[in-house]
């Protein structure tokens, strides 16, 4: 099966393309780029000399068609046009957040402009959501903070151990914000300093983080998301708090915990004591997950260390790939990091 | 007048030293150390060549005598054995816990052993403690996460805006953990690395916070703590979130806000848009603020950055002795930073 | 064919393990350790959850008998006794510095004590090594300060295009510095910091140097060498400089480089105008490498990227080993790295 | 005495401003900008509180003129017009390169167009500038690199102990190539990686070091310089080496640095044994030096520590504006820098 990957010359596509290199059933096919396109891989992707002579074509249907699927890494917005012109025949995995939302309000709140759609949510840990996307033609691929929120609180949600007032820190690596150049992303800049972002509600991922923990729920989640910059290029870590239901346990939260991840191929929860570092996960496309119960303060906190880049984009996206594509969902996707 | 520095061969003793050297009406006398007594200075803390043939001596209330002011940056523990020695024409300025904590039962609890004892918390920002620090011949230096806490959300308690539930996560440099050598710790660790520990209540500057945001708010407050070690030398990042009191309104959060802070020398409300960061206050004894309003997830977003040596530690300090010495608070202080 | 690792819970070790798991031709057995003995491998090496639960044993014989191939990543010193008591039929990897040296006077020199001999020095890109690696049944792992300086310099040596005096000053990340806790290596001192150390030939990756490139000379050459440790965890950044032989012409030094890399299956020389990056090559087993003729200063520079951790250590070893257990060179071993 | 910067909200800008603010005296006039003007400091320099709501002007003569002394930290190319206009009842000290080579060919090959002129290098170390820059109207600050290489190297050419054969290897923090945004400078594209760039004697800062050595040894020095980008956001750390004379001795070498370096305010030849780091300069105008004798290499190396932006620019630009004021050469000067 062959891959063509659109935006290659970006930080996602880099990773696609990594990923793709070592993928025993898709070959990649086409790579396109926007402004990039006329020069090779070579040149914005240096550590991938496997690729380094392919040229990059300018992002049409006609470069993408042909292939068994077609990732998009492209800015906001740009992804729907494309697609359209794709056939059912194509997988379209959209590592944009176009698809994302349900609610076309909620769009519009945070996006501006108009809703394009919803396309089946690219994150097979949530419940059911597995069989939903092995018929999928078209993926939505979660957000990087949306991936990491929801995968440390659905246990607690869907084991009804949580009550609906969510507050969540996440301190992401500067890749998130993408590759093009900004002052307040120089390396001057982000070197030897965190920084908050998007406070107060502010951030995009935030109605994405609420629509999926509400509907682990089945009820609307309060959530208060307040992401920060910090001085590493890859990794986040989530700390993920929410109120405890009366009565709630370390025992009962732990064993809902285990219970969610024992069969998930990339949810890792650590033994008891560990808790997570980006480390654990850098290039892997595992979450490393670790719970507890603090009495004192009546909530559980639940803290996950992923990938951005991988389980948080491109893993996550050849997650789903592999799945509605018929292929073993781990295909290619490696369990173990680079340390250190 | 004469100051003396107890661990002057620790990150903390240091930063002490070098704010100590610019200090106009505050002359360093006995530098005093551990394990490293009998060797220079220089051998410790190359970045302060000024005092670089200084020969340490061994931590002693012989060597600490005769001073006006004595800065213990000692291991937990130490400090009342040797402040106990010293009289009260010495004032005694503790940067270790041993008597931040007002309940001998959560002494216990979170530090074992048995309590020191109680003296005045050295947070001059703190409601009435500007008047009690002036008279104090001993100071308790607050912990670095709770400066940060405390300052980010006093405002808020002292006006009555918010419920007592907190959730406070807050990303700290490495040198926090201070200059003992442990493989967590190496910089192979924790480059390119963000990781969360102490989680779920279990680090010992929970009580500590609980107990300032309770006398302020008049009522106990409950607080989840999560600390992040973050790939950085300096800086402590506070994200620092309660619920908000029903019908609150941005135009007064903002305002309470601005009132308890424009008088305050060290506190720097900044202009609403901007979100504090690390590279805002590096060696500065400066807390950079920033408050919303979430009117979705209904909470105060107070976020605080201060450099963890600085005010956060030895700034702190300087800065109540400089109230229990009579002198003007700002004295021997930086205001600015250094950045990039 | 089965493979074990002692050391397992440094470093080298975990990188010899990353390496493995992807292996298709060797199969992880036996992982001993030193003080680390009786834990599990999940304790130090938390990337790598596919081996969390496999107990370490103590580092002897009886554990690393019967394996196809043992590599050692052991303190110097530690090989020969190990070594001594497996058969030929093992084939012996020994990543320390034990066996690299021809010379007993320079090993006393530099390291003390008694040299315990000479192994087939692996880097099957010197000159006719390749060959002697085939049928080795134990292999000296270059050092990793060597890897870079040869691999940068052996194609002029080898051309006749350089006099014998050297000049190479290098940056590595301080995993080359190992897992052991030092001060010196603690995060807060290294993170914003470029330090010089064993200045002035006391290096003991030295002689080494001069060893290597001797041999490819013909005659003997001469090396200043200063390491420098930089705030990253992995790379080496290697300039090595020799002054050029009279009529040196900038086509005659490329077409030597070109011709002494196209058949190299790790050696990448970049595009012309391309100077290599320690990003290049994180995680991979790729040598980037860059030339040009100063006219000026009449002098070579060749500058070379590689991971200390991967080509610099466990990834050269399984080079090796692939060539002397009759496997494809490259098997096992990743061209493309992890980037950003 | 008033002082204008323009320039203002760049990293060479801020730093001046940085020092300025605690110098006792100088007081600080006009801020003017590029891009920039009409906006706050604040919103450019954000850790500088104290300058918060100063507006920046536009760069013209006319915001310029009336200060004793005008310090340009603007784009190479744009100095001399201002200049121009400004009288020599005004000092004009000039961060910029375009009046720091005396031979106007070097000029038209490294920087290209026509050459403005030569202005009083501002190096009060080299051996009779001292004097120069008392009575000079106009200063040229050297650039960072040359600053390094020069300090480390002079005292051994002065002293005639080395041979015109200079390797020059230096590695800088990102703030070296300024505040503009680029993809290369991004802080994912710098953290985690050392690379090389200029190399070969395309750097424009190599005419700059010849010259000045040259100046010193009364003789061409063929000077091959390499920098190096390291991860950090300010510091250089430049090994240099030469070939020694022969029959030269480490007590030769080592007695004639202590007598180039002991009246020198700035330059700390460290302790035999202990090497440069760029954390003992951090915010500091001081350069950290050591030398030593590598006999078998018949080599002087020679390594220093600076900032880049104080030493190596701000600092040295204040250093001369001191002598050619009248003024203390140390005044409002840090010699202690921060750390960890």
């Amino acid at each position: 099966m062959k891959a063509a990957v659109a935006g290659a010359s970006g930080y996602a596509g880099g990773e696609l393309l990594r990923l793709l290199l070592t993928h025993p059933a898709l070959e990649i096919g086409a790579l396109t780029a926007g402004a990039s396109a006329g020069g090779t891989l070579g040149e914005h992707q240096p550590h991938l000399p496997a690729l380094a002579g392919t040229v990059l074509q300018d992002t049409t249907a006609e470069a993408l068609k042909g292939h068994d699927v077609v990732f998009l890494a492209l800015p906001h917005g740009r992804s729907a046009a494309i697609a359209g012109q794709l056939g059912d025949d194509t997988l379209v995995v959209d590592c944009g957040a176009d698809f994302r939302l349900d609610d076309p309000d909620e769009w519009t709140r945070f996006y501006g402009g108009e809703h394009a759609g919803t396309w089946p949510y690219g994150l097979p840990e949530l419940p059911g959501q597995r069989e939903v996307l092995r018929t999928a033609r078209r993926v939505a691929v979660p957000g990087c903070y949306p991936t990491s929120a929801t995968l440390a609180l659905f246990p607690a949600f869907a084991a009804g151990l949580a009550e609906p007032d969510v507050v969540v820190v996440a301190a992401s690596g500067t890749s998130g914000a993408g590759r093009s150049p900004k002052t307040s992303l120089l390396g001057s800049e982000v070197m030897g300093a965190v920084s908050a972002y998007g406070v107060g509600g502010a951030h995009r991922h935030t109605p994405e983080m609420a629509q999926n923990l509400s509907k682990v729920a089945g009820r609307p989640v309060r959530v208060s998301f307040t992401p920060m910059l910090a001085p590493m290029s890859r990794g986040i870590l989530a700390t993920c708090t929410a109120l405890a239901v009366p009565g709630l346990t370390q025992t009962a939260l732990r064993e809902a915990y285990a219970a969610a991840t024992e069969h998930e191929p990339f949810l890792r929860l650590l033994p008891e004591g560990t808790w997570p570092s980006t480390a654990m996960t850098l290039g892997a496309n595992t979450a490393a997950l670790q719970v507890t119960l603090d009495e004192r303060a009546g909530r559980v906190v639940a803290v996950v260390a992923i990938d951005n880049l991988t389980k948080g984009t491109a893993g996550g996206a050849i997650q789903s790939a592999n799945l509605a594509l018929g292929l073993a969902e781990e295909l290619g996707l490696p369990l173990n990091g680079v340390a250190p």
